[in-house]
């Protein structure tokens, strides 16, 4: 099988602005995940971010993605719609999209999802517990019943998505909220996973089952083809009865 | 209870520009359509185009609208995109929205979907008969099995939507092609409903079980609860533990 | 518009034998659930039980029901399997369902749902909380963001059903556990809701929300065809090419 | 990778009763089925067949079977209780079920789907196309936008089956009908796939397009976990306030 091809996209701000993240994250939070996803075999791990030209996703890094994984926060402004589109495009035609945490806000989630994407949240004291709800998914692969994060920001519903076609964790928080954790969506040929972990400030990126399920998620969401987009004008593949207004039809041309 | 109020919106370039499209409907798609809506009991039936100020689409006006009907075909790009955002934000707030035909590539319908909404196209002289897949859905309520369209332009899969919550007609065409014809979304609070009928060229509108789901689906689509946007930060429900890091998160700010 | 009718079916066993039960609901769960029903204007509400001849579910009872609420826990297994058959016979022609708590392991919810339908329990001080997840819906009108039952028994996931079509609550349990507690799914013609509050031991029934949502549930599931099951051998609706072997078929006769 | 292990199931009657049916199938549906699924690498394919004991489905088998491939027509009613209780238990434990053509009928599929699984039908001269509508499923991999079957019985909606978690083909026929002849549903932890060719007397077994569905189906439903059911009493992760009422409750032990 070929190499496959995983773009990993930050817009490593808190990293360099934020001293206690930077200690958690000292490459970056793309690094550490870049790095979890290079261990599995036969992968070609890059990563992007904000500050590069085109933030690091020219065509030419897009062409050879397979899968992208986001993770924004303070910055979602901030990214091109001209970059957007081109992203949205991609996951259209086929590639994959991991969402992490606060890109729920993204653009590029929004743009896909076409609905406000907002939550209730809090930064506390919360410990997150993710109940996994499809056992069978190839996302939850070696997750058991649940796991914990000591201490997490809370995100709670209702959480403005459109019904994903599978829901893969709910997150109790000890603070009293619920949320819909893991989901998916297909969007045009390009499968889309939202998990909800990590902010900034914890360590979650560096905790087993959070690398496991963005690993497998990954897995999941590899391209299987790539299509672009064609509105054709076809052909009847039956006879048809005579077309009395067929010339006329010929020259006014409009869809 | 209170009465029900309908805005149908029409690009209306057609009726202008094309002879044959004056001849079926002289005043416009837009009062054919709002003409049968006005004959439902307690409803207040208004009517926007593209050529009036704001699209026709003024803040007050959507305030005051329960559900908008939208057709359009050739001047997608001229509807402005903050009146596109406007009609978005309020769709996710609550307002119903029903998009016919061509206007599966309006840009108020691509930007809830998030896809393309690519579909296969012919005008020729095909027959459409739409079978009625949900019997208990109220808005094929009066339909029997399936309905004939005597002559229709071809949409074909495959259409480039979302899974739908809800698929509620399956187009069968005499030149060889199956399509997607009548399918639900929730977007946000919002009820969305996509009907394939009517090019302009055919008599579509007139037809009384064209009608009759057009009709069926105002009632269906009709603001059930108006929620603006919101992403609060919520307090603990539930006692946590001390959090030693709460000063300095006051000071920082971020969601 | 004409009387809507409503049937409460319960096993009422508990409410005999158990005086902290009696005490609760001294006429019965179906009476108090009967009761508050029977508030709504124009509706006509009949209770069957358990140790009634056909369990109350005669198919003279079953034709003039509408929707069935019901509420099982100790005696599934008396249930007897024809008559599982003639409600479940109803239910696809159109007869809306609504199943509370434990009634999630009845027969009728298991041969709807085509799975295990299990579940973690815990009989302990749990208080719930359930987030309504989507308020545009009409079960949850009325109902703000979450509400809350002191004391109740907890239902934990992996809940073993399919993906609903519609989830509107989720369960926050004060040990733990999360839980899809309200949820909707078309069976053929017919509506069912599940809805996962109240354990016979707790007053749950008597709670002003629960009321609520249990009577939005029943206008939602409310019938709005009937049809019976058939497999129609169809002649073509378009002209086929001679069929040579027709002779043949016909003497066959299989389907 | 561990050897896959397929089971092909057949009631095996036509072939031995029509000469038609034996001229196309001389050795059975099954030997037909499992002959292009032993094609793939590191398979081990077996058949199981009505007349066998235990219709060839012993505990010991089906422990042994990661995907299970059906076709029934004429004899679903003599297929024993208590083994289609035993398949289904199976599948909602892990193991992948691929249902066909008439199959729709079989006591298996409708007790996993919970509805009539009834439909239109026709034996005529109709031409069947099947359009792909999910390209990027892996189960439609190297199909292209369509394919035709030249002769085949009709089958049309309403198709009486709950809503597919995906649908991947709808079909249409020359007779006028369309049919979702593709479709996905999780039941459990086991994955189910329905697909509408092959009636048998008709060698669509033998045409390549549908032995690529077939084949990439069966890939597609491999088991990946074995999880079997369970309702267990669980106890409290999170502190619960005291329980004046436990010790009455451990002398009653209900659920």
């Amino acid at each position: 099988m070929n190499t496959f091809k995983i773009t990993v996209w930050n817009e490593a701000r808190h990293e360099k602005t934020n001293p206690k993240v930077h200690a958690i994250y000292p490459n970056g939070i793309h690094e550490t995940i870049a790095g979890f996803l290079s261990r599995e075999p036969n992968v070609e791990v890059r990563t992007a971010t904000l500050d590069e030209p085109d933030h690091g996703l020219t065509q030419n890094t897009l062409d050879a993605t397979e899968v992208l994984v986001w993770w924004g926060h303070i910055a979602h402004g901030e990214v091109k719609d001209e970059i957007v589109e081109r992203v949205k495009k991609r996951v259209l035609e086929g590639m994959g999209l991991i969402v992490l945490h606060s890109g729920h806000y993204s653009k590029i989630f929004k743009a896909l999802m076409g609905t406000t994407c907002s939550l209730k949240w809090r930064e506390a004291n919360d410990k997150e517990r993710l109940w996994n709800i499809l056992p069978s998914h190839p996302i939850t692969k070696g997750i058991g019943e649940y796991f914990e994060i000591p201490s997490e920001e809370m995100y709670g519903e209702p959480f403005g998505i459109p019904t994903p076609d599978e829901l893969l964790f709910i997150s109790w928080f000890s603070g009293g909220e619920v949320f819909r954790s893991g989901a998916t969506w297909l969007r045009g040929n390009g499968r889309v996973f939202y998990f909800r972990p990590g902010h900034e400030t914890y360590p979650s990126y560096h905790q087993p089952e959070v690398q496991r399920v963005i690993t497998n998620a990954v897995h999941w969401a590899r391209q299987t083809v790539r299509i672009p987009d064609a509105v054709p004008n076809s052909p009847a593949l039956e006879q048809l009865p005579p077309d009395e207004r067929a010339a006329e039809r010929s020259t006014i041309g409009y869809q």
